[in-house]
């Protein structure tokens, strides 16, 4: 596939735009970008490489021509139009939930799975932006000392939700700042200054959330280990657009974290901010707008006597390693 | 102890305040009541059940005359000062670090372990909030079924840093959204929509903050178990006033999800949050200005197949029971 015509549907939401700043950033190879939303967004135009390129409405049509489309628009238009993108010759890297269990789609993190992007039948899913996050870490030590439990909290961006939720965050934020009262529009929770459990659809029978069980299940897919026992938490957290997690991670042998900090020095994709002199780690702050995931507070769980568990906190770019840019950097495989 | 003569030390700080609204809630039954705080506050007044009090100068002559001793103004202070006052016959409540591992000082959460105030020699301290927290969720189960392991990861509010975090959370955020800079000067990172590990002085030798080793002295002190093993991770994140705080909590024996509900359901301070129907589980804009803790979201940590782990997540006000109101109930059992 040599200088390909590239779509990106949703393209006016907030991973849509990281879509294109990434595509110019990169120099991808493309000889056409073409944009496509709802309706209501059509007829606006985005720059990209100097030009202003116009927004068209989604159609059943739009994919004619189009060799990769980078899908992030949500679930329900990927279920609808992502076969059909596929069907009329494109390979489609879909950012939503819809087809990430599915046995016959790749769920890749290059940095992890690149061999399975070359398996898929027309649609490769990008993963959930925490399961991204998490298993940049784990699995470089999975594949020294076989990682057998996960323990995860997580603190999430409003970008998770989409630039309305984070239209959301600041505008209830200043209110709350100015004293006047906030009617929430987006998230179903009051957010200036306040935190909650993440709000996806939950499991009434065993309690965890859809954020919780994608955790658990895509982990499990990506690192092809189906053993590995997790838990996780999700929290939405009062910040814009950086994700962060603090991981307990038990190994099958014993592990200290001298040898978790060299692991992890050398994986791609992954900075350590681990400086204990001056009690500097990782934080949203500087994980927004960057590439890598920052990993640190990297110590022994004493909460495992048999020195097999290890525990560290990461950040990460919600909208970049998240979602845009795993979704970019699986297109550039398939230019290989 | 009919009628006491209370002093507050520290009574401008966020902590101080409440504890002169605590008194006046609660009806404690003081004969008096003396505000004492730093040269830079003497003069100032305080409203105190529809008087105005004088704040006076700390001098290590303050004490005369004072039966019960309220100290929230930092750790050298109440160093200095806290023997001073007990020399002087007063019973002193430390809400400070600096008496809580100390063997003949009671580390008490009136709910867990009352009993140990009456062991007192001057000087009963009062935990630290993060401690007070997990530690009234995690009593009620461990009486029931021996809590063996607890993974904890904070999420701390700006209000533990005092009313100076407060307001540098409050001020920097609005800057933030006017687009000024901000210099931080009472936290050492941008907090305006950010979250960072805990600022607390951190050990390099074992990559622990002191947050997170007074969660492990202090639980295993107040519950008088020092075979409970703990890991946590302490963050600060942008929050006013209440904490919030992920568990997972290994126990002895087997234990289910109904049966924690149960339990905690009849625990003294806790109040159940828990609606998987709603999606509504303890957030700190709800915990704030209230005396209970919130629990919910438990569960079966799915982590563990021998069934013996429970993963929930709770909110509290840290300046009421995380500080003042757990001092205050201190107090009260002093008059029984």
């Amino acid at each position: 596939m040599s200088q390909p015509v590239v779509a990106v549907v949703g393209a006016t939401g907030a991973v849509g735009v990281e879509f294109l700043a990434l595509l110019e950033r990169r120099r991808f190879p493309l000889s056409a970008l073409k944009l496509f939303a709802s309706a209501r967004s059509a007829g606006k135009t985005l720059a990209f490489e100097g030009r202003e390129l116009v927004v068209e409405e989604l159609t059943e049509e739009s994919f004619e021509g189009v060799d990769i489309a980078l899908f992030s628009a949500g679930g329900s238009i990927s279920k609808h139009y992502g076969p059909i993108a596929a069907r009329a010759g494109a390979v489609v890297v879909d950012n939503s939930s819809a087809f990430r269990m599915d046995p016959a789609v790749p769920l890749v993190v290059p940095e992890v799975n690149a061999e399975a992007i070359f398996r898929h039948r027309g649609i490769i899913a990008n993963p959930n932006c925490s399961t991204i996050l998490a298993v940049m870490v784990l699995w470089p030590i999975h594949r020294q000392n076989r990682v057998t439990r996960l323990i995860a909290a997580t603190y999430q961006a409003a970008s998770g939700g989409g630039a309305a939720a984070m239209a959301e965050l600041e505008d209830s934020t200043r209110a709350h700042l100015d004293g006047r009262a906030y009617q929430p529009r987006v998230l179903p929770h009051p957010y200036a200054f306040n935190l909650f459990s993440h709000n996806a659809k939950l499991d009434v029978v065993s309690g965890y959330n859809e954020e919780e069980i994608k955790m658990v299940r895509e982990i499990r897919k990506i690192t092809g280990d189906e053993a590995i026992r997790i838990s996780a938490t999700c929290i939405r957290v009062p910040v814009l657009r950086a994700h962060a997690e603090a991981l307990n991670i038990e190994c099958e042998r014993p592990i200290g974290p001298g040898e978790v900090r060299a692991i992890l020095e050398a994986a791609p994709g992954v900075r350590l901010v681990d400086d204990r002199e001056r009690n500097y780690f990782p934080m949203p702050r500087d994980a927004s707008g960057i590439d890598d995931i920052l990993v640190g507070r990297i110590r022994q769980d004493t909460s495992d006597p048999s020195g097999r568990s290890i525990a560290l906190f990461l950040a990460g770019d919600q909208l970049l390693k998240g979602a845009a840019l795993n979704a970019v950097q699986i297109a550039e495989y398939l230019m290989k």
